[in-house]
């Protein structure tokens, strides 16, 4: 599914989150409730029934959480994503059961799990029985590309979100800006890199499952297939600092040869996130393996704004940590969730501008 | 096979290098000849029959090159390995006869294949038959590890072969360093991290084998394996310049925290190889985001030594590369193929010395 041209359409999608509808235990659901271009019908949590998604979660409008297949099967939905990944990624008996009755109904299933769905005999025969498809998120494409460095080439504005760490808001702050760019009617393109992305775009490629070899290769066709989109925003993984992900990342800088890069970072985050006693160094040293790295082949390729992930800050904290960035840095910071991403856009299209793109 | 506790042992072993024995077309073969610690009996090629490898590549002794699998049984091998490293990773049918026949003499079947004699079925039935092994030298192991810089707490001395291009020599180095160190009675491992590594050594991960979330977690493992000795050499993959195969190397450096790096260059390169006129930065700045990016985990790890590959130039022109770099970089360089790599070894102890270790 790694082509734009090969995406899944938008879709009357359910979700199956049974006892785990919340931001941190299904992070599928969530992030396709957000930002997802399917059209969200319901959501299954006998847990939570008779409240809405917002109620939920605080976004996701009026979307119906309710008790069971059979109940959403009322909205006539045409897929149904599993909405969880759950701790080892193997999905959980009962949720098979329910997948299998969906195939049933004739539903598409979508999942993003490390045990693929079409590795499961008994769904495959159910699916092929029944003429749906089921959708592995995370398994890699059959024929898998080595990166040239081809993407340094591209006649669009290339942007990288990089973070100081893991799980810090890069896939937020592409959305936001891809939002708020095509309001101000910005061809804009988002190449999504790992399975809640691709699940809410439709398209990309889980760079996280793909062997060493062919990480940039798959994130370099993924993007010259939105070539000649006035920006392309790429999806970030991992952190260069982070030991457990930092070759996903550095993936993603060579496959996207960028024009810049976008920094995330959490404010209350002190220390790289499961390594004990390792501090993030400070923002413009985070930033310098970045620039080096993608010198070659993109000799002006810059840090063009910061984005902040300010949870658990006041207002008056978030604001300063902002303009500490901006004199640190030299370019404008905002949180996008709380002060929109506006700045970011206005950064890129000035950028664009000096570099006739 | 990546835990050093489950080497392959030495075997007398042949080579299947049908039509390819060279230096270019038969890697495995002439690795595992000039460092390997199986006892290498004969190379099948019958296009170079009665020369011996020493006459065909410029080492391996006197190990005679024969005709056929027949002549080859004659030296009575427990082991036979596939030398070669086919486009595109296939096994040629004809080899797959030769090997077929290899396991009915009761023979192991080593190779370094994209497809895996394990996914073999007739391969599997013989030998299942038969009761030899089947080691597929590039297939990761099932259960991998995730990253965690677990690596700098080691009270090993720790040291990356790093290059400013792939191909380059990096094996070769960590193998001459390993060989002269041993030589002085310094307790030296060597940990593999490509398919003709791992084929010398007998054990290791194929890194760029391996899904990018693990590559790092898998180093880490077998760099721990070796926790103890006085110096740990990790060979090296590809380079952080290269938009092919980066991620490869950042695993490496996160997954060994490595007090040390040893940089490999060619004389005579000026590109990135494969991406066209991509020059290659000075090698003050290839060295930059190595350190960089290995500084949060070991503040103190610099680059120790200069490893040249000077094939195709004089030996005026190689001596004065090695004194630029020594002036430019600080440290001792050398081609340990024409000068040793006993200087290197010198630099080493020097700064175990140094920090304590």
């Amino acid at each position: 599914m790694s082509h734009k041209t090969k995406a899944i359409p938008p879709k009357r999608l359910i979700h199956l989150a049974e006892g785990n509808f919340s931001h941190r235990k299904s992070k599928m659901t969530t992030g396709v409730l957000r930002y997802g271009y399917h059209h969200s019908l319901a959501v299954i949590d006998s847990t939570r029934v008779g409240e809405t998604a917002n109620q939920v979660i605080g976004f996701g409008g009026d979307v119906p959480v309710v008790a069971s297949l059979r109940d959403a099967l009322d909205f006539q939905p045409e897929a149904i994503l599993v909405g969880i990944t759950p701790a080892g990624g193997r999905l959980p008996d009962d949720m098979k059961q329910t997948l299998l009755e969906a195939i049933e109904h004739g539903l598409d299933v979508y999942a993003g799990l490390h045990d693929f769905l079409t590795d499961d005999p008994e769904l495959v025969a159910a699916a092929k029985r029944k003429g749906v498809m089921l959708w592995d998120i995370r398994k890699p494409d059959k024929h898998l590309p080595v990166g040239g460095g081809l993407t340094r080439w591209s006649k669009s504005y290339i942007s990288l979100m990089v973070g100081s760490d893991c799980a810090i808001g890069k896939m937020t702050v592409a959305l936001e800006i891809d939002r708020a760019a095509k309001a101000r009617g910005i061809d804009c393109e988002f190449v999504a890199t790992g399975q809640c992305g691709i699940a809410i775009a439709g398209w990309g490629s889980p760079i996280d499952a793909i062997p060493g070899d062919f990480m940039a290769g798959c994130v370099e066709r993924d993007v010259l297939t939105c070539e000649g989109s006035e920006i392309i925003l790429v999806e970030g993984q991992g952190s260069l600092l982070h030991p457990g992900f930092s070759s996903v990342t550095l993936g993603l800088v060579h496959g996207s040869c960028p024009d810049s890069f976008v920094l995330c970072h959490q404010i209350t985050r002190r220390e790289i996130s499961n390594i004990r006693e390792v501090p993030i160094p400070s923002l413009d040293e985070v930033m310098r393996p970045y620039i080096d790295i993608v010198r070659p082949f993109k000799p002006n390729a810059k840090l063009v704004g910061v984005s902040f992930n300010s949870v658990g800050v006041s207002d008056e904290e978030a604001k300063a940590a902002i303009a500490d960035a901006e004199k640190l840095l030299g370019v404008p910071a905002t949180d996008p969730i709380r002060y929109g991403a506006e700045k970011l856009v206005e950064a890129m299209q000035k950028h664009r501008k000096e570099i006739g793109k």
